[in-house]
């Protein structure tokens, strides 16, 4: 592939960066941007909003290297890979929405558009902990938990684009915290960034950061060892399902949580094997990410540049 | 197709049938025939005990119809459509077993081998309640419970033949009673038609099996309705994780528990809607087989006629 442009959108910031056809970095960008706003009450409005605020974010880095072809990972579910937005819990207007042919106009570039996850595990995959694998479910660790999956090296996006909702797992049986979907229990409200830090606080009456917590655990604060114990504990569960259901042998696992995986790994480890069916025992890979915050960009240079 | 024989083998009894082109049974039949023994100390006796037992069970309805096609619906996992028996349950020592060469070195026809609930998600998807539809999850409700999975028209049996293991997801989390498989909280431990009966007998003090449960129920028997209500909601539980990892939008359920479908489905969508995240709610259709005991054997026969 030529070099590409790759862009991953977070909360609150969208990532860019210039990729060649090996993986390579040759520059990148950090821009300010809020994807979701409250106040539009149309969906043209939304649509307005959505479109100016990507490319006046985009429009700068693309001046200084002029490209003909981005790829973005973008929060949200899309229908195969016809870049058309089928839903984004943060952007209800915008249910089918032609993202990647609307901002393509605007750019006067090809986009290439695909759920940010799924972006992850493309990246992880060929560029990564996963190489080799055909199949992979990749994990995503940070202020909220999200999968992808390829199978026969294909990305698997499910009849409406909303498939791999790992985030949403049930490992909860209680009605204790709500999570952002409305509902109980979900792996997302346990074993986020975000959920290390509400746990933490409610076990300790500290308020703080997951770095933190991880810190405080690496000093010897039994609390927050305790809290990302368990947290390996919920993924573990969580992953005996999914491991139940696809019979998959490598996962990988990426985000800024999964750096504290020498305390989450081997509670992990130990209640995926006691929740899988004996021939399945001891014969799942779960392996950290080498890309790191990496996996995202790689993943959406990928389909880029496969356009 | 041409007519082809077809076989579901199930814990006592193996089923045979001869089945057209279009899927109509020609003629029927049932022969004792237990499969698991475990009084086999080598895997030289359990592959010859297997393979004697088929053969013994198979032959006589051969002879009276010739054709030179079987499929055969089998409780284990199999590598692909190779039909190498990767394990089987109940069968421990015949891992990687090539029992379908070997079988058609006996039975002189050729044979396909496949696992019995996949046949019958093949047998729905081609024939009854999942016609139509690309892409299908099938649920067979009986002794045990088990599943089968067709993406995009192919069915999908994971890395070592072992996925869906659907009646082994976790659906409760107290270790009350143990599954077969030696976890807690399966599936299979709460809502096959086993444990149905088990259940009712805790609750009632009478001990009967799962068919006498349903017509008290239909009677008026509050224990009877609350623990095929309790069945619906464990299933709806068990769906809803499988829809947010697949996004799958045709569930299809077969088996003598599902004769139960006016008690078990209101109980089972309730609790698949509330657990589902919210643009999938009330997407997700999940419909009683139109095949009732035939999905398997039709499933045999596509798999036999495909070759």
């Amino acid at each position: 592939m030529d070099r590409v442009l790759a862009a991953d959108i977070g909360g609150t910031n969208l990532r860019l960066a210039l990729i060649d056809e090996n993986g390579n970095f040759i520059d990148e960008s950090r821009v300010e941007a809020r994807l979701s706003r409250h106040d539009q009450q149309t969906r043209e409005a939304a649509e307005n909003y959505v479109l100016d605020t990507l490319s006046e974010a985009i429009t700068p880095f693309l001046d200084q290297h002029p490209v003909s072809d981005i790829g973005i990972g973008f929060p949200g579910f899309f229908r195969g890979t016809t870049g058309i937005l089928a839903g984004s819990p943060n952007l209800p207007l915008l249910e089918d929405f032609e993202l990647g042919k609307r901002l393509s106009e605007r750019l006067k570039i090809r986009v290439a558009v695909q759920n940010d996850a799924l972006c992850a595990a493309i990246g992880e995959q060929r560029f990564g902990a996963g190489r080799g694998h055909e199949n992979l479910l990749h994990i995503t660790l940070g202020t909220g938990v999200g999968g992808g999956l390829i199978l026969n090296n294909v990305s698997y996006t499910g009849e409406r684009g909303m498939a791999m909702e790992f985030g949403h797992l049930r490992v909860v049986h209680k009605q204790t915290h709500r999570c952002g979907c409305g509902n109980y229990g979900c792996l997302e409200a346990y074993a986020s960034a975000t959920a290390v830090a509400r746990r933490f606080a409610e076990r300790s009456g500290i308020d703080t950061d997951a770095r933190q917590v991880y810190e405080y655990a690496c000093d010897g604060n039994k609390d927050a060892a305790l809290i990302l114990k368990e947290t390996g504990i919920y993924l573990g569960l969580a992953i005996a399902e999914a491991v139940k259901l696809l019979d998959i042998e490598t996962i990988t696992i990426s985000g800024g949580l999964s750096h504290a995986w020498h305390l989450i790994h081997p509670p992990l480890m130990a209640e995926l094997n006691d929740n899988l069916i004996p021939p399945l025992r001891g014969k799942i890979n779960v392996i950290h990410s080498t890309l790191d915050d990496k996996a995202g960009l790689l993943g959406a240079a990928h389909i880029a540049s496969r356009r």
